[in-house]
């Protein structure tokens, strides 16, 4: 660091400012920080990651649809024009909540006025046996990563096979709800596009993508129109689906049900559920709430506390006395947006005001051509036109900081581009000498 | 596989032609065999990726200025469209030159008619005392991806230093030849860009560039006019240049030279020359020629072989009784294409001609707005316009398979968006649970 007196940068300035330590990089934390931007408080987000991941397409990463960085934004970069938003690249050891402290993996603490907590949430495997080890789940980039390379070395391995003996590949998704639809419908349209333009062997009838859940329809946070329509899409793409499934076991190369059937597997994709992430809430002495998330009061505080924050997937946001806010995207922005607005408040010693959580409606895309929305009032959106019109603004909405152009034409050109767009196994070049 | 008689595809018929196994998917393999491409032969191509990366520009990808997937295209995408070419995603075990079998690591084995040995070069150390393991060559994507990585995290690192003591980082950059040059100069620009646009608390001045060679002067085979100026154009992006020194060891986090300096570095590039890679010189008990290449005939066989082959990086093909053709793409590209017309006059029982290189020129580039090339004829061509042009026309040469559009697109797109483009850490969300 330059030690001329000159050049003094304005972060210095910064330091007898309330200092707000934010742990995590999603779509909460990240709207709590772009809240508090410019403002007169110095804040600190920490991630595992020196990337915000655009947790919305992830399907796209593993199904080589986009790259990794069509999906990952530096945390860093998103902030380059707030002065007093700053960045460390570390996990988060321990919260001392008494003295205000947060110990980071490199043993340097952070002293904090104010903590927000947003640490998201990762895959609930129920405690089925073999399934957090064998299966993929589809919550951080590295997963994403993992299922691509998996699905891509499986049809390498199978073209060999296939010389021999005849082959069947299957891929099992668990989980009806939209990441598992999604993940489905995109996983048989990439084996389709892969045997056609590849020169592979295989023939599409070889593959089988197989989506089970233990509910008796998909989606069963839409009305069933949508339930129906998205089965029908789906099969239309070649996915088999199959209800009142209940998954026993996951193996290595096996998938096993409650009713005994046993199915070989090259991959198997959980997409089953969610769990707040982390340890924090024990630190914190957090109340647990429902899926281990934090159980905040009205305004987005740890009940009993009155400078710990949680928002986001890893809280349990009232929205009644016994009604939570969904895990989704846009309640982690408005959230994160509130967070940081009662963060000022408090500084200026005004009164907090309570979360109201603005439903936007949901979605869930069925292959490149077909999504389903569920609109805020209730209403149904299908099939490509309103699909493309939802999916745009949806984007636009959530994307939310600096480059959106950027990222919407490198968007719109993979799309197209897609079909002739590169299938890499690049595990395999890291592990390469 | 399908076991039905009705839709047998094409490929079944081509078990009856002359089989030719090309080993290595590079710039050489993949000119032979795209000469090959439905011809009246069945080919293999094996490679340990299964995907062919544009070497030219990984100090791109290194840099944070190209994605992977901008310089990766998959083997098999790029001969979607020849029945007769096929793609094996192995490693060579042996060659078995007696009874013209290739032996893959998966134990499977490959019967020859015609064997191409396209195996390309790898970062030559010279023996140096610690050069191979913890220096970063720039010859795969792997070593791109893990250059890349060190630089940012080292930035994140310096970052957190910074607060409590002056901090200075040292890029070595080892060879002052084209990869040297464009190594160096990329990446003082991108650390200046990463520290102008990301909120780091570093100042350029605490990021040093160091570029070395034991050469009086940078780019030795361009005129000296051409080494003149590329000096002030790196200079001039920040880069320190010293000439004359000779690297006795590397170290984990230092380099040191024979006047007994030492330098601490976060990273040492080294660029300092190449050899040819693999063992399959030894198994084929070829001639060894220099750097390491199997010494070929005039027509690219092997001296005393009539039906094994070298191309590319891996073969030193006469230019006369005492020259030998330098390691260059165009050099693969022609020499892959030749040797794949000598195959199919052999199979025609028709004499080889001799191989003849037609010299392309040469061409380095220094940052993101000037380069210098030496013209076919001698002629020197230095800064934006030239090169710009040069470039277009080169890269056109030089990628020479299908979907040349959408990579333009994608190279001129990320070109001018590199400033706000992702400087990811990925290795980081490899290694992550």
């Amino acid at each position: 660091m330059a030690t001329s007196t000159s050049s003094t940068p304005a972060y210095r300035d910064l330091t007898r400012l309330p200092h707000v330590v934010i742990i995590g990089g999603g779509f909460a934390g990240i709207a709590t920080a772009r809240g508090l931007a410019n403002q007169h408080v110095r804040v600190t987000i920490v991630d595992k990651h020196n990337f915000h991941t655009f947790l919305p397409l992830l399907y796209q990463v593993a199904t080589a649809g986009l790259e990794p960085a069509d999906v990952a934004y530096p945390i860093r970069t998103i902030f380059g024009n707030a002065d007093n938003i700053g960045f460390r690249h570390a996990r988060v050891s321990v919260v001392d909540h008494s003295r205000n402290l947060v110990v980071l993996d490199d043993d340097t603490e952070l002293a904090y006025d104010h903590l927000v907590v947003a640490t998201g949430a990762t895959a609930a495997f129920f405690g089925i046996p073999g399934a957090s080890k064998y299966s993929l789940p589809l919550y951080s980039l590295a997963d994403a990563r993992k299922l691509r390379n998996r699905l891509l070395l499986a049809l390498e391995r199978a073209d060999v096979e296939s010389e021999q003996a005849s082959v069947t590949l299957n891929f099992v998704v668990v989980g009806g709800g939209p990441t598992g639809v999604e993940t489905s419908g995109a996983l048989s349209e990439l084996i389709r596009i892969a045997i056609k333009r590849d020169g592979l062997r295989l023939e599409a009838s070889d593959v089988r993508v197989l989506l089970v859940d233990l509910a008796p329809r998909l989606l069963t946070a839409f009305p069933e129109s949508a339930s129906r329509y998205a089965k029908k899409e789906l099969e239309e793409l070649g996915v088999e689906i199959q209800f009142g499934r209940s998954v026993v076991e996951v193996e290595e190369n096996a998938i096993r049900f409650s009713d005994g059937e046993r199915i070989e597997t090259a991959a198997v994709v959980w997409a089953a559920g969610v769990t707040a992430s982390g340890t924090l809430s024990h630190d914190l002495q957090a109340s647990p709430g429902p899926g281990g998330r934090a159980r905040v009061t009205a305004d987005l505080r740890l009940v009993e506390s009155v400078n710990v924050w949680a928002v986001g997937d890893a809280a349990a946001v009232p929205i009644n006395d016994s009604e939570f806010c969904p895990q989704l995207a846009p309640v982690a922005i408005q959230s994160g947006r509130h967070c940081a607005a009662q963060i000022l408040r408090v500084l200026d010693a005004k009164e907090t005001v309570p979360f109201r959580y603005r439903n936007k409606g949901i979605m869930a895309t069925i292959g490149r051509h077909a999504a389903v929305a569920k609109l805020p009032r209730g209403g149904v959106i299908k099939g490509t036109a309103g699909w493309l019109a939802w999916l745009g603004l949806h984007l636009w909405y959530l994307v939310g900081f600096r480059n959106k152009i950027r990222v919407m034409i490198n968007w719109t050109w993979r799309y197209f581009d897609w079909p002739s767009g590169p299938r890499l196994i690049v595990a395999d070049a890291e592990t390469a000498e």
